[in-house]
């Protein structure tokens, strides 16, 4: 008999997330906010224990053999609280969607025809390692009106109870209902199926970790699913680049932050400049400490390592790139047509034809011209905060932030309007 | 050996749809207005080869012993088609979602930002019966830039091959690929599942239909799905409602259309009005030749029936309501809760507080206040053309029109930017 949680458990915390959902919805800015503060608050003067909880996770993953990095996004120190607690009394700065007039008027019989924001109801949100993105993602889901099932994984199971339950008192103190936010338990993989098969119980999963993650809640989930994240990006310096400024952004698309999805795995050159930008970047992305898999054109320069086809399928994540010469702007955007994950695609060049092409043709969530493509994201878009970066064309696409997080309702008034 | 078409068969559909997609996502509004238009004069100019492929199907169906209502919504006629080329060109007259700016701004840092709407890219449509849905649902695909694939009833194959061979025709005589539609064969159910798991070649599926195949879809599908049309809608009449306009919105919201999924299926009344209301409002629907399936008070008058437990969750698309009398608004609201489909309710009142409770806490596609949920339709919201009412909450609910028919990419240009 096994005495980890069933699929009945995570049904039960669903439909207690769905009366909890009923009270959020017509909760006002106000109480919201008033909530957020005193989760801030609780996050900062439950120091003590939130560190304690977080030492046993660490010392367990350590004892395991876990990789000191792995480890490192596993720790919580009193800074990373403090940005926890800064996170939750940012999106209780930001206006509250829910309620938003999307479009509205009056139809040519009277009637009056309003589309307003409205919660989706219960977020369910998967997810791995870092503790900081329960208290991220309750907020966020706090302030849009849904009521959030949070589950974490196995390896931050104490931090995530000891987080959830300061959160859920904190909310509680306030007011609202503590189920607005509930922790799954990851006592078993079966938890995380329990939610995938929760429809009607539970309105939109977010996944949010590794591509093999992302593929199974995609695949297996009956509960309609936002997809994020893996990102495959291109850098295409084209013929009429600005070299400096193709350098510059190579460079900061690929080294600034390198385990991140928005950083750049893959560059294409324009074939006229393959005698003067070529040596260039292999030897800055080098000395950089970065790993070339490169094609013919790029492997005849030394230390550059000679490409295979999965390279360019490959989201690195690390000191790696896929590098090609392509003859043409065409064969550029065939080939992130075939390699792209869809997610952020950068093209460098002076010449607006071939920018106004780029972004045009290219299919993906972001399509930068002469930026780099960590630009993709909430907080340097302007949202305040961010669930996520949606790499599918149903509902959101791209980076994610509180109004993504909402439904809509047509809200229809008349004076015994008939037809 | 199966000879029917197989799963590759459709993957290879969806290979040609995915090439003319990216030739249709960049075509200009004038050469998509140009299609349409030579769509809808070929519709008229080969009506007597159309009304032949119809034949055949309706003598099929006859032979079958198809219920006559079911032949007659097989059936085409001239004037239908000439409904059908009429809908093209009201879909040419509308604006072209494709490139419109949803939002956009200069950031702190000068970077450009801009979200426009693009094309999904391959839309999967799978419906029933009628052949006009399917020059709608492709002149729709068309105008939002998406290239379509219509799996429709197998007793339409003859009429749906013949049109789509019509319109292929007209849109590739203006000079747009023929395989921005294409129709997926009938022939066997595997080409329903071919679509479901075709994730990654078709961007999203929309079922059209009876609620067994729209769940089955749901149920099934890896590919992101926009659930339609089941509609157990609701009326209430509140104690302060004016009976008059009670009266007759109860009697358009049931019996002006009974087979459409704006249609009232159950009607809730105070028990206030019990004494005034009730005796009104069921001779009326029974001189309308409705059926009442009431609960004990409505069954204590002549002719009605005694409801059960499953009357209240039917979709009758019939001259049939479920009736009941409830306490007051809460009650209401947790009958709505606990049987609405989430299409759209209605509640009849003059008191204001009354309808701000229940337009903030029916959590339904449309909520409507004194008006029938007849209204609840992308033609009388004016948006030109539907493509179906979605009854979820994931990227569009209530009538979709051209806009709901795209997603949207971020164009962010800068000038040499890095972070």
């Amino acid at each position: 008999m096994s005495t980890g949680t069933t699929e009945h458990d995570v049904l039960g915390l669903a439909v207690r997330a769905r009366e909890a959902a009923r009270v959020l919805a017509i909760a006002t800015r106000a109480e919201k906010d008033a909530a957020l503060e005193a989760m801030a608050a609780a996050l900062l003067a439950q120091a003590p224990m939130l560190l304690a909880a977080n030492a046993e996770d660490v010392a367990r993953a350590e004892e395991g053999g876990t990789p000191p990095n792995v480890v490192d996004r596993l720790r919580l120190t009193d800074d990373r609280l403090a940005a926890m607690a800064q996170g939750l009394r940012d999106v209780a700065g930001l206006p509250d969607p829910v309620g938003e007039l999307v479009r509205g008027g009056t139809l040519a019989n009277g009637l009056e025809l309003r589309q307003v924001r409205v919660p989706f109801g219960v977020v369910g949100m998967i997810y791995e390692a870092r503790p900081n993105v329960t208290a991220d993602a309750a907020g966020i889901c706090l302030k849009s009106g849904n009521a959030v099932l949070l589950r974490g994984s196995s390896s931050a199971a104490a931090s995530n109870a000891a987080v959830v339950e300061v959160l859920r008192a904190a909310a509680a103190s306030t007011g609202l209902p503590a189920d607005v936010v509930q922790l799954v338990p990851s006592d078993s993989r079966d938890t995380v199926k329990a939610l995938m098969r929760a429809r009607g119980h539970v309105d939109v999963l977010i996944p949010r970790g590794g591509a093999g993650l992302i593929r199974s809640v995609v695949e297996e989930s009956t509960v309609p699913v936002i997809e994020t994240g893996v990102g495959n990006c291109h850098v295409y310096v084209d013929r009429a680049a600005d070299l400096d400024r193709a350098l510059a952004i190579v460079l900061n698309a690929k080294t600034h932050r390198t385990s991140v999805c928005n950083a750049a795995e893959s560059l294409l050159v324009h074939a006229d400049l393959a005698a003067t930008f070529l040596p260039r970047v292999v030897v800055a992305l080098q000395e950089a400490g970065v790993t070339i898999h490169g094609d013919e054109a790029f492997a005849a320069h030394d230390g550059v390592v000679p490409a295979t086809e999965d390279d360019f399928a490959t989201e690195y994540l690390s000191l790696d790139i896929s590098a090609a010469v392509v003859p043409d702007l065409d064969a550029a955007l065939a080939h992130v047509r075939r390699y792209s994950s869809g997610h952020s695609d950068a093209i460098v060049t002076e010449d607006q034809r071939a920018a106004r092409r780029f972004v045009a043709e290219v299919d993906s969530a972001a399509v930068l011209v002469n930026a780099s493509t960590r630009f993709t994201d909430g907080g340097e878009f302007g949202f305040g905060a961010e669930i996520g970066i949606s790499t599918q064309k149903l509902h959101a696409r791209g980076p994610m932030g509180l109004p993504e997080m909402t439904s809509t309702k047509y809200v229809v008034t008349g004076d015994g309007h008939v037809r």
